[in-house]
This record gives structure tokens, C-alpha cells and sequence, in this order.
């Protein structure tokens, strides 16, 4: 079986599916959209976080230790910011600091992050077509007990302590997909959607509110299979659960189920929560969802794909239901 | 004898006695003007090649064996760089990048060049100040037999090539002196006004068109002490001797002392050319004006130093003959 595969995914968890994804099939079927969000302005550099981890995870020197930036990476740049008394709570190593100089220069010059991302997917010798969720400018923003934060600021240099409040997506509703997104969602040919196990609202709620994302989603002609990033109650990396317990929902896999309703025709959980299984209202499989190494991130991949043809039939039956 | 010594200088050979005189004098003593004509925008980043040879030389940074930018440098900025497809004909290593990230962000916020010097100064310890010649932007243009070229373009990508026809100091009729420059200049206390051995056309020249430069040497009261970059009919290093020849000058003392006219009142030659002291028509001192070693540099300094002290009361007597 063929046929294109799209993936949302914000960084470093989802970015490791959408390599498993890239890796067992023809990576050229596969179309990788990625939060944007995350983007901000720093030292004048116009810098995108998951967009460069899932550039540097499918280029294949991301650094897998410390789980993002690039491997056999240096840090004279951040050194030397410190002595000139720059501002140095963001780290950019200096082989990625060419990434940024460069995709600076490049949207200054009046190019749009879509073809800067071609670029450097090209020079990295990338099969997969990435796509940023949109080439307007969206900044996820944190109302935290410690006031409104941008999103780097609480994340990295506030380390997600203040309590979270609210999250918002400034400029999202101005936003338009970027080339390519809505199309590849609504592709008749496509056999499956991949909600990746990145934080659901910190990295996909930003594509979501992107308008004409959700209707897409909604309507999509293929499986759409969300992948949870809670494995019993908990969090692989990051912040999830505790701005999950702070936004007053529980860490569980029907809270996930739930998050998605509405677009979502399968959920892939865990093997440690096969017992939620049963309280959730779409088709759930159950596996390992931990991918520690390459082997655990092909074969989520081909797990995922699997289920979405699995659940082909059953979803034209229901469409077809509901267009009657 | 104590009083203010001020240095004009562009970068490599001038920033070394500059060096000698901030190790010999009481550094907070020493007013160094730099050439801003080579700053150039690179990669959306603002660079300003002579400043920070200045900076990174008497900062105890720079690297002697190479010449230019910074010891311990690493080059993984540019190697990926190359990676990406980036325009890589001007190399900037990982430490130094931190200089023109920190440069630019602090340029756009609307600081000023000067400004940036002292924060910098600052971090490196350095006690001399260093000023440049205009926070306005001037850029030095070469007229060539291949076309214009901006100065990088011609001295670093074209490594100096094309034969000059003319130079140019674009924006230099519009330039300001920095703040400070004048006053330094027209100090009835400086000692000495010290032409160091840059390169006349390309480091010395684009300050002079900065209206009120000349003017505030042809009057100071110090004796103005030029340094011939001429050994022997050669340069040390760099492109003078080239240049002058196809300006049709002759690369001798005599040139040096004739492109100077009208406001030095010493020039120091080297022991090599002794004979032509007598060809010259301001007071000549002949010394060793190479300097390989730290102790070259003081040691010259000091010749230079004491040079004007000689000439300072025969400037009192022609200072006062001339207003009689």
C-alpha cells in the first residue's frame, strides 16, 4: 500500500515519529507540518526552534543526547556573548547559529520561511517535504501566576516553573497555512494523518489555530491517527503534564482522546495504558510509544501506518454515513 | 612627561602601535580613532573589520599568527555555512561572530557604533579609548578595471585583483566625527597626535574625508607624528604598495610624507630608508619601524612618543610664528 502521509508535529518527541515515518516509507510520500509557534526574535535572529529539530533529526545530525541542537556541535559563540555581557539564557551552539544567521538574512531579504525550510531540507539531503504550519508571523504566548511570557522566555529561561494560566497563539487567526498544508491534508490520495507525540498544547493547539488547519483535519479524506505522548500518566520530556495538571486536566490518555475529538479516527497509546483503551469513544491501538532508538521510532512508524490502513475502510464507510 | 596621546589607525599594522602606545603610556591617556570605511553589512550582520582588530589586539584576543580576527577561533559557523549554500567568501569564525550578532542587535535597537566600542572595550578590559572615526555610516569604494567593487568584495573576495583606479569614501561628505574625535584632536594638553603605519589610501584616507577630521589636525597643538607603513619600497603586509602603484605613486618615504603635507610635523621612517630623510621637508626620525614582537611595539611607541616630545616646542614657535 502507497499513498501520502501527512505529520504534525511540534520538536524533539514528534520529531522523532516523523523520522521513523521518513525512514520505513518513500520519505518523498511524506509531508511534515511543523508548529512555527515557537518562533521568536532573539539577538535579531529570527530563530525556529522545531522547524530546525525536525531539520536536523530527518538531516541526520541532530544531537541525540541532549535531545535538541546539532551533534559535534561547539559553543565559542555563547562563550564569547558572555563575555561581552550579551544576553546568553538562549543557547546557539555555532554550527546552529549558521542556521539562523542564514534564515535571517534570507526572510529579511523577502523570502518566506517555506523556502527557506526547501533550502536547507535540500543542502541536508532530506527526502520529506517540510512545511512551517504558516509563513506568518504566530507567537505562542504563556499568561503564567508570573505575568504574560513569550514562549521561549517561559520555556527556556523561566524553565516552564511559573504556573501556566492560559495559552494563546498570537497572530494565529491573521495566519494562513503555508503553501502546500491545506492541500496535503486534503489530499484524496492520502493514506494517512499523524498527530505526532509532541505536547498538545504547546506544539499542535498552534497548528490548530491556524484557520483552515482544523476544517482540513476535520475533513481529510484519510486516517487521522493521534499518537499520545502521555505514557502512563507521564510526560517522555518536557513540560506536558504539569501544564496539563496547572490547565486543570488530568494526564491521561482520555484526556488526550478528548483534546483531539472532533478529527482524530484512531488514537496510538501506550502499552502501560492498555487499560484505557476501553474509555475511549475511537479505535485505540496499543504498542510501545516510547521510542528510545532508530528500531523503536521505525516501528511506531509502521505501527501508526498499519493502523491508520486498518482504519481506511471503516472511516469512507462512516464519511459516506454522513454525507447520506 | 605626561598629557594625551590620540592615534589614528585602520587595522592590522596600525592597531600594533596602537598596542605599543597603550602598554608604554598610562592607557587611559590614549585616544585611538579607528577607520570605519571597511564596515560593511554581511549575512544582515553589522561588521566593522578594523574596530574589532582594535578591539580583539588590545583586548590581549587577537590572533597574531594569522593576522586578523580572534586566538583559539573555531570555524563551525562557517563550515556549515558552506553546508547551507551561504555566502561563505568572508570567513567569521564562532568567537568573533559573537562581536557582530551583539554588534548588529545593539545597532538596530538604536545605539551607536561608539556606544557598542565602549560596552566592548569594557568586556576586554582595555583601558585606551577607542573611538570611531563617525557613527554615521561611510563605506570606502573601489573604482577597478573589473568595475566598483565595495572594499570586502575587493580586498576579501577579490583578494585585491583588480587594478584601482580610484577610492572613494561613500557618505564620508554626510559623516559626522564621532563624538569626542574633535575635542581629542584640539586638547591643548595632547602630546602627540600619532599617524600610525595603516595603509594612507585605504585607513587613513576615509578618516580625513570625514569633514572637521583634517580641519581638527591641521590645528591641534600637538606635533603630528606620521608613521611610514613603507619599508624598503615595500609594505609589511596588505595591498599599499600595489595600490600606489596603480594610483601611480611611487612607494617611497617621499609619498608617504607628501600625501601627509599640510599637517604632520614628523615622520618616523624606517632604518632602511635612511636615505631619504633628507628628501623630506618635516623632521624625519630613523628607527626600526617593524614590529614582530611585543617589545617592537613598545619600543616604537616609545621612539614615537619621544619624537614628539622633540618636536613640541619648535610647534609652539611655528604655531606662533604662524598666528603672528
Amino acid at each position: 500500500m502507497t499513498g501520502p502521509v501527512v505529520a504534525l508535529c511540534g520538536g524533539i518527541g514528534g520529531a522523532k515519529l516523523a523520522l521513523g515515518l521518513s525512514r520505513v516509507l518513500d520519505a518523498r510520500q511524506l509531508t511534515i507540518i511543523v508548529n512555527t509557534g515557537d518562533d521568536f526574535e532573539h539577538l535579531g535572529l529570527s530563530i525556529s526552534p522545531d522547524i530546525d529539530t525536525v531539520l536536523y533529526t530527518l538531516g541526520g545530525v541532530a544531537d541525540r543526547d541532549r535531545g535538541w541542537g546539532r551533534a559535534d556541535e561547539t559553543w565559542h559563540f555563547m562563550e564569547t556573548l558572555r563575555e561581552l555581557g550579551g544576553e546568553h539564557w538562549f543557547q546557539l551552539g555555532d554550527r546552529d547559529l549558521a542556521m539562523h544567521v542564514e534564515r535571517t538574512a534570507f526572510l529579511r531579504s523577502g523570502g518566506t520561511l517555506s523556502a527557506f525550510i526547501r533550502r536547507a531540507a535540500r543542502a541536508f539531503g532530506i527526502g520529506a517535504r517540510i512545511l512551517p504550519m504558516t509563513d506568518d508571523p504566530v507567537r505562542t504566548v504563556v499568561d503564567t501566576d508570573a505575568g504574560t511570557l513569550s514562549f521561549q522566555r517561559y520555556f527556556v529561561e523561566r524553565r516552564c516553573t511559573p504556573v501556566v494560566q492560559a495559552l494563546r497563539f498570537e497572530g494565529a487567526q491573521e495566519a494562513a497555512p503555508a503553501a502546500g498544508v491545506v492541500s496535503a491534508l486534503s489530499d484524496l490520495a492520502a493514506r494517512a494523518v499523524v498527530i505526532c507525540p509532541s505536547n498538545p498544547y504547546l506544539s499542535i493547539d498552534p497548528i490548530l489555530a491556524v484557520p483552515g488547519i482544523r476544517d482540513a483535519l476535520e475533513n481529510t479524506p484519510a486516517p487521522v491517527i493521534a499518537v499520545s505522548p502521555i505514557i502512563a500518566g507521564q510526560a517522555v520530556k518536557g513540560p506536558t503534564v504539569k501544564i496539563m495538571a496547572e490547565l486543570g486536566i488530568g494526564a491521561t490518555t482520555q484526556s488526550i482522546a478528548a483534546h483531539y475529538q472532533g478529527f482524530i479516527d484512531g488514537l496510538v497509546i501506550d502499552d502501560g495504558d492498555a487499560a484505557d483503551a476501553a474509555s475511549v469513544s475511537v479505535p485505540v491501538l496499543v504498542t510501545r510509544t516510547l521510542m528510545q532508538d532508530f528500531a523503536d521510532r521505525d516501528r511506531l512508524a509502521v505501527d501508526v501506518v498499519s493502523f491508520a490502513a486498518a482504519l481506511t475502510s471503516r472511516k469512507v464507510a462512516r464519511t459516506a454515513g454522513a454525507t447520506r
